[in-house]
């Protein structure tokens, strides 16, 4: 059997439209045949190089109504419950984001991922402190407090830093993004259906 | 007859994605049953207000490179010639939105700005100049230099103003953006169709 196509996808917890692409990308990457490598990251960094001290959503109010709209008309369109925001937005993703990369390794990384986003987008809740992060851990009946800790390990912090990157590098600016194995790169939950439609061939017309 | 649902479709002519809907929406428009009112505007001092002095797109310039790879591949998807950059990018698009302004008045001001925009995105050429902007105008079979001469009128220069200011007072903050009668702001030439579905009354489920 040949070998499935694979797409990166880089995703951000404090990400509204990461959100979206999380809740979305499972069932349309079975569809299209593709192999997913889920990468979560730190876009805080990236912003922070751009000058930025907060989401471009705060620093530009216009843009931020805007988003927050949108992004309850996209989550109605694809059937995910209401909107609730966390307080304070963004949220301080690096306790998740420790503990993912930790996941990385072990089959629960979909799974709780998927439940950071929903706790924080549809149920409105914190997940910035390492008791929330632990708590969402433990209801999925994993041992919280132990992955924290070997998430909190300078090897773990190490690796987490090396993704942030690896991300600059690739030329990833946001979240999400969409990486094929030729290294196109699709940034935006708008793209994930034409991400997918390139990793598995197929080409806009004309396009190489 | 039902009078039709009229959308508002505010384009800048630096901007790559306005091109794209430019090219696309009277045809989605006419499938949907849906009336267009074209509003040019310039977003230099929207952009100017928040600090940027020139296209985000150069400020950050890995967003940029995967702006113009989106563009390339939109444009194939969509069936449109391809992407040839204007230089310098972005062009300052004054002469040819004073124009567009005083062509709001007369039934020109499709052509008009479609014939921009092919200029600057399918052939590269400048259209910043008030001559490139007068020869578009020419070939049209209209009286270019009359036409500039009547947009540099003191009256229009205003018009141009309070429509910037309306953009402004209205939650623009970018181009394209897509308004309807009842409110509801859809920015970028993704939202296009979602903003036509909104115009004839297709909510997406649940939403007010």
């Amino acid at each position: 059997m040949a070998r499935r196509p694979t797409l990166e996808f880089w995703y951000e917890f404090a990400s509204t439209y990461s959100y979206l692409s999380v809740m979305r990308i499972e069932a349309l990457a079975a569809e299209a045949g593709v192999e997913l490598r889920w990468r979560p990251f730190l876009v805080g960094p990236l912003f922070a190089a751009q000058g930025w001290n907060s989401s471009p959503f705060n620093i530009y109010p216009a843009k931020g109504r805007a988003m927050w709209r949108d992004l309850e008309r996209e989550a109605a369109r694809h059937g995910l419950p209401p909107i609730s925001r966390p307080d304070p937005f963004p949220q301080n993703s690096l306790s998740a984001t420790r503990a993912a990369t930790y996941g990385m390794d072990h089959d629960w990384l979909i799974p709780f991922s998927k439940a950071v986003y929903r706790a924080e987008f549809a149920e409105g809740q914190s997940i910035a402190e390492p008791p929330a992060v632990a708590a969402l851990l433990d209801r999925l009946g994993l041992d919280g407090s132990m992955i924290l800790k070997a998430a909190a390990a300078e090897s773990n912090k190490m690796r987490l830093r090396a993704n942030g990157e690896e991300a600059r590098s690739r030329g990833i600016f946001g979240a999400p993004t969409f990486l094929t194995e030729d290294g196109e790169l699709f940034w935006g939950n708008d793209r994930l259906e034409q991400a997918l439609a390139w990793a598995v061939g197929d080409r806009p017309g004309g396009l190489l």
